[in-house]
Order: structure tokens, then C-alpha cells, then sequence
């Protein structure tokens, strides 16, 4: 393989992928879930507008490559202006530019320890080094993740607003109380894939074009189209004029610019889709205690339910599940990998939610 | 601005973008252009089978992460495992991932002088040093490249056969032969973006699993499934392993992984479109030579034009094509930007064409 020459840094990376997908496991297991509860997926799907829209695509076209339209009516929903959004392949991927564009050989960034691993995918990716902070009681711990990046000089620092894995979310206010802690160095990764599922409290009571901040949002959650992949970041004009100088620029679908433009003008779905999540939150919380297990508060479209046990029991009940045909997830980190996550469903896959959780329980318990 | 702390390599691109899109023409002019063939996309779209698959796509679901199926079908397509195969966001995605894992700080890679920007896009991003080659009488020049190469101990040559933006192509063994002149230490990057638009002597008749080869295949030309993005790249297992370590893993749409599937599986409808490709470069042909200019013999969707008076006289003919509704582009780099480049159109299209054409070269004689 002598014409293969790798960069130093691309020699020392595994190959591993940061989660498996369903469909690899429904091949190993020859057979569908009978409930995809694993990826916080929508199951409400999309508008109709939106899924219409994207039938309607003329797919020969290549899509714009500044997202104008969807750019425009994002910036009129949120009361900006264009130049403070860009739009990415799914926050993924725009983790994956932001991370480029400030991280190399040694540069620190803080994050929880056992928050969304792409970000820790992407940091080390370019030669960053990842500093871990403990939740704090399942939420995650802003002050002393603000002192971390203090301590270790990060230039990043990741919180997911409402929590990936746990659901839980803080009070934009409290971030913001806690920012006196922040350095002037260091810039807030604000993930808010899920706030469209959280109530009001949880948004960060600041300007978007604070430059402290870059705040992610996508279309992947309440709007149904994780399919689409289509992510955006807002922030200051200076900013998010730097993601020109390195992303795909040609990379986003023509489709999806489409079907997002569509469903970001259906507010109405998304209500419905809003008032559906917290009915099939309240239908998991009910269903996990009726086996004995605690259900975590969440502001997000899954809901972590602490098995009571430990990692062990966690994830035997996990596997019994997925067996079972039953596609959930569960946090990687301990003390959160106590518990299973499992995502919203519909009230037929919450019936087999209801069904197979108290026998997967037996199963784990007997092993 | 204290907090956005760029790398030092980001802080040195400059943040443009490699193409300006029709869109922003469009927006430009305030008025969408009559014949968009500016772009080599598609005009005779996609499979009705592949427009189909997409509209029943499931959009809440994310893509399988590994494209299982279509990897599944591209490798029987070819002859080889799926092992051999990664999918990307079209090939400007994956020429991205494979400059990330090969280029940084100083490295050096090889290209003709006016082609592809993409790549130079990526490789100046990542570090690289690009080393150009002038095309040999508007072919690009591979024992040229290779020797280049060798000199600069380039990590990649990239070159792309059959070519864009001139529309020539090499034979497949006339690269074989030039390979005696490629480094042991450089891959050569093969982009085939157009080689469903060539005849068969434009293929490499090489193994797809020679380690001194990547190839880069797109359904974005003859699969007409430009705004999809869905390319792919094929090589050693090693080499195709190694993108694990840095691609988007969820970064395929969902959608487009099945209309790109069902794509495939007709076969027919590719015939069809190729022909139609033939029956309207033929067209482009006579329009051109018509009104007194010269067609390059071409090997894609697309036919670069010698306006034979040089390149103030070619950028006059453009602008007054664009101005007249029009969309076309045309190469960057002398002596190529002598011509304009037109891509294949439907039957009304170039009829547009043919109106307009003439009154654009008198307009730009006026001048």
C-alpha cells in the first residue's frame, strides 16, 4: 500500500464508527424492529407540506448552494438576519466544520462526560484533546464546565441544551448566569437539536449574534426529517462567514432545502408534533414506572428511564429489548448508564413498548 | 471577537466559494434564466423508478450510516465487495475526506492548470500545496502529471477522465501506460464523474482494487440525481477503509440512498439518457459551428466551445449568453478559457440556444 500515504494524524485515528444504525442490527438480526425507538427520530414524521415538497423536487438540479430561500425564512423565523446562519449536513456536520476551522494539534475543548459522542468524534478527528466534566446529577454542570475551559484553556466548549442522552434540560437563564465563568477564549457550542421539544424556559435568553455562542439546530427532531439531514448553525455574522472558508459548499440536498422550507412554514404540524411528543412522553413515563423504574424529566423526544441497577442490568435490559425487536439506545458513561433511553413513539409502538419492557426486565433479571 | 479563535490554517483561506450557483444569478437578474446549461447537470432527470423511491422515502428516519444496500448493489454493479465502496456527498464530499486523510501542513498534490477547483478548494483547506500542469492541446496531460508528481513527491494527482471542463478524454490504457511514470508514493485520484457519458475505451482497465487508484463515481451526471449528492468512491479495501475514520457517517439522506438504488437498477432509462446525451451534443455541435466557432470533441454531458478569439473575447460571449437568459460557464485558466462551455439541454433548450447564441456573439463583437 506504498501509494497510500496518510497524514500522521489520520494514522492514529481508528476506523470505528461513533454509533451503529438500526439497520445494522436488523440485518444481523434478519429481521425489522418491530419499534425504532433508538435514534430519537421523529416518528410523527414531517408535514405534509414538507414530505410533498420533496416529491415535488426536480432532482437533476444541484441544490442552492447558499440555501438563500431556507436561510431567508429561518432568519425572518428567528428575528435575524441571513448572514448569521449557515446552513450544514445535519448538526454532525457542521460540528464537523466548526471543530475544523478552531481545533488542531493539541487544541483543548471541554465537554460532559458521556454527552454526544460525534462531537468527541470530530475534536479528535483534527488533533483536539477532549476534557471531560461529570454531570451533575443527571443534567449538565455549566459552571463547572465554564471553569474547566478556564482551567485547560479550551477553545470549545460543547453543552447540549436540552441533554443528549438524558433529556434533561437547565434554564437558558441559568447558562447564562453561569457565563461570568466562561473565558474570553473559549466559545460556547450551544446543541439544541431538541429545544423545539422543550418548553420556553430552556431557551438562551441572548442575542444571536452574541459572539460568546454558536447555536445548533436541525431539522432531524421536531420537523421530522432526520432523513433530510439538513442543520443549522447561528451566530455572530463573523462567525458563521468562516464556515465559507471550509465547507462542502455544494453538499446540501436540493430536496431538503426544500421539504425544510416547507415544514419551517407549517407551524401547525409542528404544534401537533409538539402536543404528540409530550402525550408519548407521559405514555413511557407511565409504562417504565408500572415496571418499577424511574423515568428522568425530559424536555426532548426520549425519555431516559434509570433502570436501578446499574450499567450491568442497564444494558441487559437493553439487549433483551432489542432481541425482543425493540430498537432503543442507553447513555455510555457512568453513573447515566444506569439507563435506557427510549425515544418517542406512536401509541401502537408504545403498546409494544408496554408489551415487551416488563418481559424483557424478567429476561435481564434471570440471567 | 475574543472567543472565535480560528486555527491558523483557517484563518488563512480566504472565505470564497469554489462556483458561484445559478441560483444567485437568478436572484441577481430577478428573473430565472430560460436554459440552465451551466452546471453539467442532468436535463433528462433521473429514473421515474428513482423519482419514485424518493417520494416514498420515510423522511423521519435518519439513512442507514453504512448505505448497506446500495453499497450491496454498486459492488454487484462492479464486479467487486462492498468493501471496495464508500458513499459520500457527491464527489465534492468525498474529495474532501480523502484530502483530510492524506494532506496537511506543506504536502504536495498535482493537477492541470484549470481543472477541477474543488479539489484545490479541499487541498489549500487542508494544508496542501497544489502543483499545476498545463492540459497537452486540451487533454489533460498524464505522463506530465506523473512526472510532476515524482518531482514534488506529490501524495495525490488528481485527475479527472474523462475531463472537466474541456469534455476530452484519454484512453483508459493510455493512463495505464503513464502509470510507469507514477510514484510509488502517489495516488492517483481518478475522478469519473462523467463516465457514464463516455465511450467504453475511457474506462481504466485496471483492477478496481489496485492500490495505486482511487476512483470517483457520482449519480449526479448520466443518473441525473444531481441534488441528491450521492457519490461514491471506489479502491483498495485499505484505502476505503481508512474514509471511516473521517466522513459524516449519518451524513447520506435517506432518500437519496433509495432513489440512487433504484437509479442503478434501471439500466434502461440509463441507456436512454445516454443517447439523448449523444443526440444533443451533436446539436451543441452544429449550433456552434453554425456561428463560425469551434466544439471540442466530447466525452460527457457537455461541450466546450473555441470562441477563437481568446479569453476577454470568450467572457464577453458568456456574459452576454447570461445576460440573454442563458446559464452557461466556461474554464478558468488560459489557454482553455478561450472557450465557453455548454451543457447538453432538451430539444427546447437548444433551441433557446441556437436563438441566442448568435445574438451574444454579435453583442460581444460590438463590444
Amino acid at each position: 500500500m506504498t501509494n497510500i500515504r496518510l497524514t500522521t494524524l489520520a494514522e492514529s485515528l481508528p476506523d470505528t464508527v461513533p454509533f451503529v444504525g438500526p439497520e445494522a442490527y436488523e440485518r444481523a438480526r434478519a429481521r425489522l424492529f418491530d419499534a425504532r425507538l433508538g435514534a430519537n427520530e421523529n416518528v410523527f414524521g414531517p408535514s405534509p407540506m414538507a414530505t410533498r415538497a420533496m416529491a415535488e423536487t426536480q432532482h437533476w438540479m444541484y441544490g442552492d448552494p447558499e440555501s438563500f430561500e431556507l436561510r431567508e425564512a429561518l432568519a425572518y423565523h428567528n428575528g435575524i438576519t441571513p448572514d448569521m446562519i449557515v446552513m450544514g449536513e445535519g448538526i454532525d456536520g457542521l460540528l464537523g466544520y466548526l471543530v475544523r476551522l478552531m481545533i488542531s494539534g493539541g487544541d483543548s475543548v471541554v465537554t460532559s462526560d458521556g454527552a454526544y459522542p460525534t462531537f468527541n468524534y470530530h475534536v479528535t478527528g483534527f488533533g483536539g484533546v477532549v476534557h471531560k466534566v461529570p454531570y451533575d446529577n443527571d443534567c449538565e454542570d455549566v459552571v463547572a464546565l465554564f471553569k474547566k475551559a478556564a482551567l485547560v484553556d479550551a477553545k470549545l466548549v460543547y453543552i447540549a441544551n436540552p441533554d443528549n442522552p438524558m433529556g434533561t434540560a437547565l434554564n437558558g437563564s441559568d447558562i447564562v448566569d453561569a457565563m461570568q465563568y466562561l473565558p474570553k477564549g473559549t466559545l460556547l457550542v450551544l446543541d439544541e437539536a431538541y429545544l423545539e421539544c422543550a418548553p420556553q424556559r430552556v431557551a438562551l435568553p441572548l442575542p444571536l449574534s452574541d459572539p460568546r455562542v454558536i447555536r445548533l439546530r436541525t431539522f432531524s427532531k421536531a420537523y421530522g426529517l432526520a432523513g433530510a439531514r439538513v442543520g443549522y448553525a447561528m451566530g455572530h455574522p463573523d462567525l458563521i462567514r468562516s464556515f465559507e472558508k471550509v465547507r462542502n459548499h455544494f453538499g446540501m440536498n436540493r430536496a431538503s432545502q426544500a421539504g425544510a422550507l416547507a415544514a419551517l412554514e407549517d407551524q401547525t404540524w409542528l404544534r401537533s408534533v409538539q402536543a404528540r411528543i409530550v402525550a408519548s412522553r407521559n405514555r413511557i413515563n407511565e409504562i417504565a414506572r408500572k415496571t418499577g423504574m424511574t423515568p428522568l424529566p425530559s424536555a426532548t423526544n426520549f425519555v431516559a428511564i434509570d433502570c436501578g441497577d446499574g450499567p450491568d442490568y442497564a444494558k441487559s435490559v437493553l439487549h433483551e429489548m432489542v432481541t425482543r425487536g425493540v430498537f432503543i439506545r442507553m447513555p455510555l458513561a457512568a453513573p447515566q448508564n444506569r439507563c435506557i433511553r427510549v425515544s418517542c413513539g406512536t401509541p401502537a409502538q408504545l403498546d409494544i413498548l408496554a408489551e415487551v419492557l416488563p418481559v424483557a426486565i424478567r429476561a435481564a433479571e434471570a440471567r
